[in-house]
């Protein structure tokens, strides 16, 4: 058993369980998790304070930061980084995710000097760069940023205009920015880091050889700035107060040949440039996969954030009454049905990311222990990119509606959800934008496309055109009614076979732009860029449903799975709901997708009567076909079926709302959020800094509260 | 001419124009707007602040309202509210515009005093409360505040328990907090108010007469609390910093008899209580009708929030380049796709409102001057009411596109957006939660629906269906093509044809549940929430479009008029983005609407193949009639026509955008927000607060600017 500092709190003082649920959806270091919940929990650092100013808040930050990193755990975390221990980076995952839920900033910025300072070493160094920059992190003798976006160059990095000249006689590299557009900005930990990792062009005998990492020096352990280094402090943002972001310019700073972080591209003594990767694109984007963990950061951070929102939403709306009957006391407020119909699908969507952000980590790690390197697995970039975006987003439209549904209350900063929001919402454009990300993926989706037609030249048209016959859904008037709707098998099909149609429907329009039209490629892929994001959120829910049904399927325990098997049952059915809803959009479009054309949905040039003037696209080569007419009669049958499928939809989606609202109170529960981290009065938690607001806690919590296995004995197996 | 301060800026440094578009956008006070633009302009209190904490920001914000309260401009808007002077109602409601778009806070604060205090006295009491209370606001010598909300009590108002107790025997009521649900919260003002108009249950011998408003001392003077009083700060939100919201608690607090606001029920020396409203809640409802113009207020700051957010991105988006064709320049980014779809709706639904919230504006001066009291105006007040819904959820959403289509950026405070966000997060829950006042929209429509039959019982059923006859589309395959749905009568048509079927969908289901399956009315009501929010939403997007399109045809400037009547330039084409987006969800909806069976659209219990079992609803007293089949018929051919039109409108949509895009620089222009307000650096202006970060201003913006026509003597003659 670890040791643990006599400040760490105990499981029952933080209303924290080790139910089967709580484990399940906590996952494998769900003890791991509870540690660290009671260790911050512990920390008087970690109370919540609105009323310090940008220096205090920063400086409150930075011990925040400075406890956490000290932690043993946290020391831990860092050596697994180095030795590459299996499982190393889900666990670190669930570190990132706890810690954004104790403050959102000390998160951010121990995923600076963890992610991405320790991983720019770890995935772009050698190992002597891993020993002498990465390990020393755990003795918190410095701290480091990561020196990417410039000026000029924020989504487009590949630009970047940064200069590393080498120099031979000193066997030195010179770091410069020589225009304005070149300055690093936005840095996190800029005013505080000592080192940074930066980005510039390789520049030996006057040519690029495109973008590198070098270690540079900011400032001394005394923060005293390191000669030729700028630094100006960008100052007020809408959140993460406590997140010094800064610019930084550097003028002609002289740094030894050794900090070239030269895995894919070295730096002989001589001059000489060697690197494994030739063409200067794939050696970027190879430099670029160093990011894919960080990434998958964020949504372990925003799924944080999400869970901690609807915990205080759900808990109250089962607490706050307003309105009700003539002469009878007031409702719930979780009995009206808008607020369950804005809350549940959250919680569904909470639920499953908590399952496909897990496999995207899975994944990262088996990689990582078959020793396959980050750049090899261009789908998981893809993945991880996509669930980036996905979740992000789905972060800020769930804290807006659980704001707007715990109404002023919700406005004020002790009840949490609005700092959150603030907090939370510069994640969905940074560590790349969401609408960049969603391009990752539709650029791997086509990669895929395009190398299966390379592997099987011949009659592979004709054969994905069968393929798509035998993924066909059942799709005659009766087979489409509710029960078909509500099947799982049903559904995950559906969202199949609406990212297949949209795939098919993105290639034909850029083969018949770039190929038949001879449009350049950028103006072509620009405007299928609507098309595009369409795709890729396609592709990121199926996968994430394809997981959170997986998940209910393997639930471990007799009695929670007992309770996933029944239908209308608070997994289950949020299942459904997240798949139905938001309707009637994305009910719609999935109704658009089966009821369209998969030749011309989604705007290819498809003009006049079918088929005889359809423009020459590569489908179109199977002109006349058997298979084209089969499609083609399938999609007037469909037809008829869109405005009765989405009444029944909209109608199901009321149901199930209705049917979870109280169960929503046992799987809040099971996110198992610390009571020192859920501090917001009318979650039913007092808040110090607030005593003149206090709401009752739901009742329906408690009874869940006190129903939670103690399980003692395996705590003192710990 | 009226005597300006000497601090007054003139409108070139302001970058202010009064070219036609600009007079035209801005209405009938345009050249108020630009004095109080002006001077505004030239006070140094207004320069942007982000570096103070709470108490400084308040007091600051105190210096701006005392500041503002003071101008001759503003002392006249008081002066026009007493007396009731023509218009003045819209007069007031563009100061707070250009107000809110100086400092959001100033123009809340403002707001309370003018509108929700001043309001109350002027709607609620008699001339010699005007005289006593509302007119010595001008001369600053007390502020007021609005407390009607409690903790236990906020959206449901009409269930407030501060107690307001006549004493016979002093001629007083006695104000008293029987419990600490009915402490007043939230109350804006409360740490630096003088007076509040506070709202209890009148009781007098012993029995309430219901909620009525009185005029209780909470500080004299010199900020000492009138004793009885206790005033709890509630300290931090999420934006808003500069207003002060505290908890209000009364113990046993006498007030003079006169001090009760007596308008609607007043009591006699002798204790005899007199109501022109005999009924309670009518008389309640009359008090609630006072907020109709505070709403509408709400309305306008939201407005001004959105062009000034939509100035910042739209001028950044044409000056920052990111990504672009191989080898070349990178393009602006608003040459992204995305990033015009996600703009150009959002500017198009700023130019609607704008002309929408006039109307409303026009509507009310218009009662007001005829005399007739709000009370009776019961459909203006659910006008109000949803556009005050609908403008705040625009606005909330419209930022953050703003917000992300500004990348990082727009995460800094010096750029505004994220400020603005924080600021006006709380409009769509305070002043009556938005869900609240759709259903508040549809309780009129519901009530004129039943109206209508009263006055004609006999055959009114099947008028009503041959009414709709009338307003029947052209529905053909050939009919629904690109050019129809281009056309603006068409649009109008199709959102008033989805506005009504939606409206006898509900009755229909209201109808069942309540007269046939004898359904508790509160419990029918809620079990259709979903149905009644989208009808609200569908009846303000009606007259919304409506009013625009009246404003297009209506412009009275040869040029601007010109250039409207085109096709395919900027405000024609808004107003067909506005309605065919957000796509897929309205223009879906939109064909829903089109394509569903008008009997059970939206879930009305049509099980079962149609007609035989359909269950017995208001429509169904038709069975069997022509009537019914030609509307079945009908039916049938549109559901063919589903997914081809939702393409059209994909692409149409796509295509409106794009070529909108530089025009809309012209009308972000025509907003007409002074240089002093927009310090946002990456709209091209500089801010001393951030230093380190200009872009260039826009260079179609700058010969827009140029091209502003001068007429420098037209501002002689003011």
């Amino acid at each position: 058993m670890r040791q643990r500092p006599a400040s760490a709190m105990e499981p029952a003082d933080l209303g924290l369980g080790d139910s089967s649920l709580h484990r399940y959806l906590d996952g494998e270091f769900w003890s791991l998790k509870n540690e660290l919940r009671g260790l911050l929990g512990g920390c008087p650092l970690f109370r919540p304070r609105y009323d310090l100013n940008l220096d205090e808040m920063r400086t409150l930050t930075f011990q925040r930061v400075t406890f956490t990193m000290g932690l043993p755990l946290l020391k831990r975390a860092i050596q697994d980084q180095v030795e590459r221990t299996r499982k190393f980076v889900s666990r670190s995952l669930v570190i990132g995710e706890v810690l954004s839920t104790a403050d959102m900033a000390t998160g951010v910025k121990c995923g600076i000097i963890y992610w991405l300072f320790g991983g720019a070493i770890r995935n772009l160094g050698g190992p002597a760069h891993v020993t002498q920059w990465l390990q020393p992190l755990q003795e918190q003798k410095y701290t480091g940023m990561f020196a990417m976006t410039e000026r000029g160059h924020g989504s487009n990095v590949r630009g970047i205009q940064t200069e590393a000249t080498f120099d031979f006689s000193a066997q030195e590299f010179v770091i410069n920015t020589p225009c304005k557009d070149a300055e690093k900005m936005y840095i996190g930990n800029a005013m505080y880091g000592n080192y940074a990792a930066v980005f510039a062009q390789l520049i030996i005998n006057g040519r690029s050889q495109g973008p590198h990492c070098f270690i540079v020096p900011v400032r001394d352990e005394h923060g005293r700035l390191h000669p030729g280094v700028t630094v100006v402090d960008m100052m007020h943002k809408e959140g993460l107060h406590g997140v010094d972001n800064g610019i930084l310019r550097f003028d002609n700073v002289r740094i030894p040949r050794e900090n070239l972080l030269d895995k894919f591209g070295s730096v002989a003594p001589d001059g000489q440039y060697h690197s494994p990767i030739k063409d200067k694109s794939a050696r970027f984007n190879a430099m670029l996969a160093a990011l894919t963990p960080s990434r998958l950061a964020v949504t372990f951070q925003a799924m944080g954030s999400m869970k901690l929102g609807l915990t205080i939403a759900i808990r109250y709306s089962h607490s706050r009454r307003q309105f009700g009957p003539k002469a009878r006391e007031e409702v719930k407020i979780i009995e009206h049905q808008t607020q369950t119909l804005r809350l549940m699908p959250h919680l569904a969507t909470a639920l499953a990311l908590t399952f496909a952000s897990r496999y995207a980590g899975t994944l990262l790690d088996e990689d990582i222990f078959r020793g396959k390197e980050l750049v090899s697995s261009r789908p998981l970039q893809a993945l991880v990119a996509g669930l980036k975006a996905y979740s992000t987003w789905e972060n800020v439209s769930c804290l807006q509606d659980c704001r707007e549904c715990t109404g002023g209350m919700g406005y004020m900063m002790e009840n949490q959800i609005s700092g959150l929001k603030c907090d939370t919402d510069v994640f969905v454009t940074f560590e790349g934008d969401n609408v960049v990300m969603l391009q990752v993926v539709v650029r791997e989706l086509l990669a895929q496309y395009t190398k299966q037609y390379e592997e099987r030249p011949v009659s592979s048209l004709l054969r994905n055109w069968a393929e798509s016959g035998s993924d066909r859904l059942r799709t005659s008037f009766l087979a489409f009614n509710m029960d078909t709707v509500g099947n799982l098998t049903f559904l995950l099909k559906a969202v199949h076979f609406r990212e297949r149609i949209l795939q098919r429907g993105l290639v034909a329009r850029i083969y018949y732009k770039v190929m038949t039209k001879k449009e350049d490629f950028f103006r072509a892929w620009n405007s299928c860029l609507h098309h595009i994001t369409c795709l890729s959120l396609a592709h990121i829910h199926r996968v994430t449903l394809e997981q959170f049904c997986l998940a209910v399927r393997n639930c471990p325990d007799q009695e929670d799975q007992a309770l996933l098997k029944k239908e209308n049952r608070p997994t289950r059915a949020l299942v459904l709901i997240r798949w139905l809803w938001p309707a009637p959009t994305e009910a719609q479009e999935l109704c658009l997708a089966f009821g369209g054309c998969p030749l011309c949905i989604l705007g290819s040039p498809h003009r006049g009567p079918f088929p005889q003037d359809h423009p020459p696209c590569q489908f179109c080569l199977l002109y006349g076909t058997k298979l084209v007419f089969q499609e083609r009669a399938w999609y007037l049958e469909h037809k008829y079926l869109t405005p009765m499928t989405s009444m029944r939809i909209r109608r199901q989606l009321l149901h199930l709302c209705d049917s979870v609202k109280d169960d929503a109170l046992r799987v809040i529960s099971a996110f198992n959020i610390s009571h020192a981290s859920l501090h917001a009065p009318i979650a039913g938690l007092a808040n110090p800094k607030a005593a003149w607001v206090l709401y009752p806690a739901p009742q329906h919590s408690l009874a869940w509260e006190r129903a939670r296995s103690p399980r003692p004995k395996l705590r003192a197996k710990l």
